[in-house]
């Protein structure tokens, strides 16, 4: 039998990189998978050749392990290289901090000790702030540092960043994990292979992102050094994150490894971003956008803005996006692997109608 | 670009339901939800419509909560109906106690309280023997009972029998929680509405599977009682076992009630299973097999059988399958959506030859 | 047989209330309820005795339930006031956040979300940066406040604080903890009853110290409003935190409040911060003790305090007490019951000597 | 001021030795540790010393750590000898499984694998139901084994019968922990020094009772093997089992290694037991208590025994005691370390006198 959808194919808007669908080559390369059997739980063919690929990618003692979600990722990976009494110091924006319901908390103990960052990176110094105390058995014992890339708010770490940051973690005891739910994305603005600012930076453990960039659903714990971390395949069990038909995770990931297709569908979604910031910003220096301003650099594929709530509103009714921080009237916009140039200069059109006035544009 | 397979796409043996596939027809479903934006986490059209077929199927208070896999469905679940000093009293069997690697208790505490049974099923008498104590504060609260339908041991309750485990329960106080990783199975086995033996018959909660029936990857938590159960939303994130791209995950399940794909592809596997077990005992009856003897009822998609190991590992050589007790030389038989009757009738003769040796054939 | 000290009982330092011993009041407590057999876990004359003088003081529907120690209470209480998705809103500088080693994530979940404060004390509006997102499920659900009285910083909420907390809090649908690990310290500085800084004021669940005020070792959980709370009992042991012979414990709690002994000791060592505060100050307002600065109102027992680091090395290796943040020279001054007026002279003279230097002083 | 009783200290029963109150060599040894300031949380001169014993009576690499209670220990002690992966086979009788309200499990994530057995011992043959699957996913992975002595049933394991599970423990990985809420009842009845059957015998880790044995509260963890233990001082704190004022915690284990107080005191209640029970057995071999049978060896201070529901209440309205498995009759009778003869000979009466009815005794 046949299906039809239940939605309007032709609906795309800016609130998420979660919101669109699965690329076409991915479903190919989940049908590519199917047929027959293959063993469960990861001993199949397509698991097998993803760890290769992922040597290949991030060196020869990286280990991958798909897990279902993001969270699941962070989860894992930071508890496969913390102690019982291990914390872990973070952004005050991070992820794991604030989208995860207290799952890092709550499903492994996991204690944060959180730092504000006025772009979503840490640096050594903000580090520091919450790196002390070691030997104190009443002070959480920060032995992890976790980095999102890219960040929370759109920023990129750079290779010398993470760099320095892993050193002084590593001075101290402290593993490095990254958050890399938008690593894509991350490469594709830096233009540099993973491992230059992964493995090559000393990051520790990778959460590797996927579903944002175009897959119908798969992430992976990667852990870079294995002699910090333990457990993976036990605690990727005992989590809840340990998928019967690994195959199709595993092709998933691998579609965004083939031909490039993971680089090139981020490389897009930050161009979009880059189109819709560049027209915001010509407009805004020719006075025409007066209330709207940006709050953190675009570097990849998230603009902050703010701009009067009630006007945001208004585009909202028009064109899908989410808030940031409602009290401050500032708002995020996101593109995706799908989103086209006239989807962005349609939003530049509606952003400027709402501001302005339809007449102001007249 | 196009994907070529890794794996044989020929090769089927009788090791798990999860070594099989996906359903052509779920590929299609996933195919058809593609396209554009749908908002994520839930908010997407495809879970609106799975809630509704889901009151169809279960009852008008039914609510569906769509999760990653057996395990996220059957610690959500659980956790959704007991308080923080909960034990739940289940078979010594169940899968929650011997194959989940220890979650319920580790990821949100959950005390099992296990009853040895004879064919994976329990009976009031049994849960009785652990459901006591209530008030005593040195006691973990036996405050739910989980069953399994089919059992692990591939045996069905009846509807009655679960009425029964149903009314002891809830006249002391406890849920009533029914993993239904093969609830499909019992549907066809059966041959009655779900809710015939879920809703109507007493559970409070349901784990609904779908990735053993030819999904490529969804469970979920249905509750039925909801007057029992809080904070789902909460818990499912907490747990990691929210989906962002839900809208994939809610088209799989949705294909399995569209046009009985579900109850069918079920069916078919019983039926092969029948297969099996029928060619098996007649050549038993006629002497031909001396040394197979089967363990439990084929009620199922599962045999459970007898024979010796080392002829066993010959069998396996040819056909993969599983030890379930190697110590007294029982197997494992499964069959899925995909097993054909000539992958039956194939095995029953290696079977045979392994057991009696080609010549005693010819 | 005879025992002999192993330690020099004359020694004294004001390091911390910890270091203090046992009241003698309090061994004669004990003492009076060893002989014999009672009832152990709580079924004993002692703990009933003492629900009936926390009803007394606390108010008619007050519950209390005696644990080990203050990070139990803590734990207690607060589990017992929130759902698995809840989350506590709390200072910085809470003691449940910097000193209990992540006991409330690791134990039962519980998830922080700190704010910074300028003395300890949170108000409203501080609250409010981090009370919000209910009904989201990504956020876990703030559903308590929690504040200590007397702070970490050594300063007092007045009622009137507390209520204004409680009132946007129970507006909010959060619960209010109080860590009450020194409010005899409090009582004695307000010099009003317990219920008028706690059940009057809107606190819903307390933790009762006693050790830092003259116990051998014992805390309570008290609950005020018993119909934000659940599980008391179940969770207490469960965490661990149930006593066997509770007799001696809710005997040591009795005797705080036999005679006015808890409000009495308290009073005294905040006299004895005041006098050291007062001598200080009038030596600083004479220009004696140049490097000398505080940074918190004394309005308990505890005095904060900068000064150079050597100096401080230097003052400690004649007189115990512990560093608050080094990093800035600033140490913390506590006294205790047992701190005389002679001690605090004394130290008076050894702080004078070694920031101005013995010649300073000829 | 003075503190009166508000219990009757000549009431004794049979009902637990946690119904009997402090030996007054105790209270002596907690006054003389009172007095000045002593440095909290175990930098205090008693636990040093404690630290020195410990070491002479479990070998030089024995290392200390007083916890609170019993369930503490178990769970301080099997945590630290565990990854979060572990599993913890053990008795369906023993404590962690039946009487701690699912602290394992629910405070850090400890997965029980229970086997039956007839009284209360594990034996390797027994172990061995439960320790396999090593490496599989799946299965919580059995890597430790706890003990309890003497039992919950009251039996004692010889040296040479821990030797055994120790070595077949070990030789599959797996730790030896042993619950010694009664070791000095252990020790006395075995009349040979601790060591003989824990370091020497291979036990790893040890709960090392008091509470129970005249003390007013005090356990520890003993680490007898720090090669297989991590993060003592961490998870104490974080399992809320760190006393402040540790030095009287301390003060009384000291107390019981003084001049054998602990031996002696266990010894007589152990002998009180054996009084009881021979006096019954001269009885019943007399035939005159017809109704009265034990079900277990008496070695220590717990007698169990069968008899009608209705005589086993009346005997408790005069003498109180539990019942143990009311189904079927039995009760449990302990003895503790101020148990007289006359009391025990008076219990006999008792016992004779329902058992038999009055008339007959005449």
């Amino acid at each position: 039998m046949t299906f039809s959808p239940l939605h309007d194919p032709g609906w795309r808007g800016f609130a998420s990189d979660n919101y669109a669908g699965v690329h076409p080559e991915v479903l190919a390369a989940i049908a590519a998978a199917n047929g027959g059997h293959q063993p469960a739980y990861g001993q199949d063919a397509y698991t097998a050749r993803l760890q290769q690929v992922i040597a290949e990618q991030f060196g020869e003692h990286a280990e991958v392990y798909p897990v279902f979600n993001g969270t699941g990722a962070n989860v894992v990976g930071l508890t496969s290289v913390l102690p019982r009494w291990g914390a872990v110091v973070t952004s005050a924006t991070a992820h794991i901090h604030t989208d995860e319901a207290g799952a890092p908390e709550r499903m492994t103990g996991l204690k944060l000790l959180t730092v504000a960052t006025p772009d979503g990176k840490l640096t050594p110094e903000l580090v520091a702030r919450e790196a002390w105390g070691w030997g104190d058995e009443h002070r959480a014992q920060p032995l992890a540092v976790s980095i999102t890339q890219t960040t929370e708010l759109g920023t990129v770490y750079t290779p010398a960043e993470v760099r320095a940051l892993a050193d002084h973690a590593h001075e101290h005891g402290m593993a490095v994990h990254m958050d890399g739910s938008r690593l894509w994305n991350a490469a594709a603005a830096l233009g540099v292979p993973f491992r230059e600012f992964t493995s090559d930076a000393g990051v520790d453990v990778l959460s590797l992102g996927g579903t944002k960039n175009g897959l119908l659903g798969a992430e992976a714990v990667v852990i870079l050094d294995p002699g910090r971390a333990s457990g993976l395949t036990y605690l990727r069990k005992l989590t809840m994150q340990l998928s019967s038909k690994m195959r199709f995770a595993s092709a998933q990931l691998l579609a965004l490894f083939d031909d490039g297709l993971g680089v090139r569908s981020a490389a897009h979604a930050n161009a979009m971003a880059a189109r819709l910031r560049s027209a915001l910003d010509t407009r805004i220096a020719d006075g025409a956008l007066p209330r709207l301003a940006f709050t953190q650099r675009t570097e990849a594929n998230a603009i902050f803005a703010t701009l009067p709530v009630d006007v945001a509103d208004r585009i909202r009714q028009r064109v899908r996006f989410y808030d940031w921080d409602r009290s401050r009237g500032e708002v995020r916009w996101m593109t995706a692997w799908d989103t086209t140039a006239d989807d962005v200069d349609a939003f530049v059109a509606v952003i400027a109608e709402e501001i302005c006035g339809k007449d102001a544009l007249a």
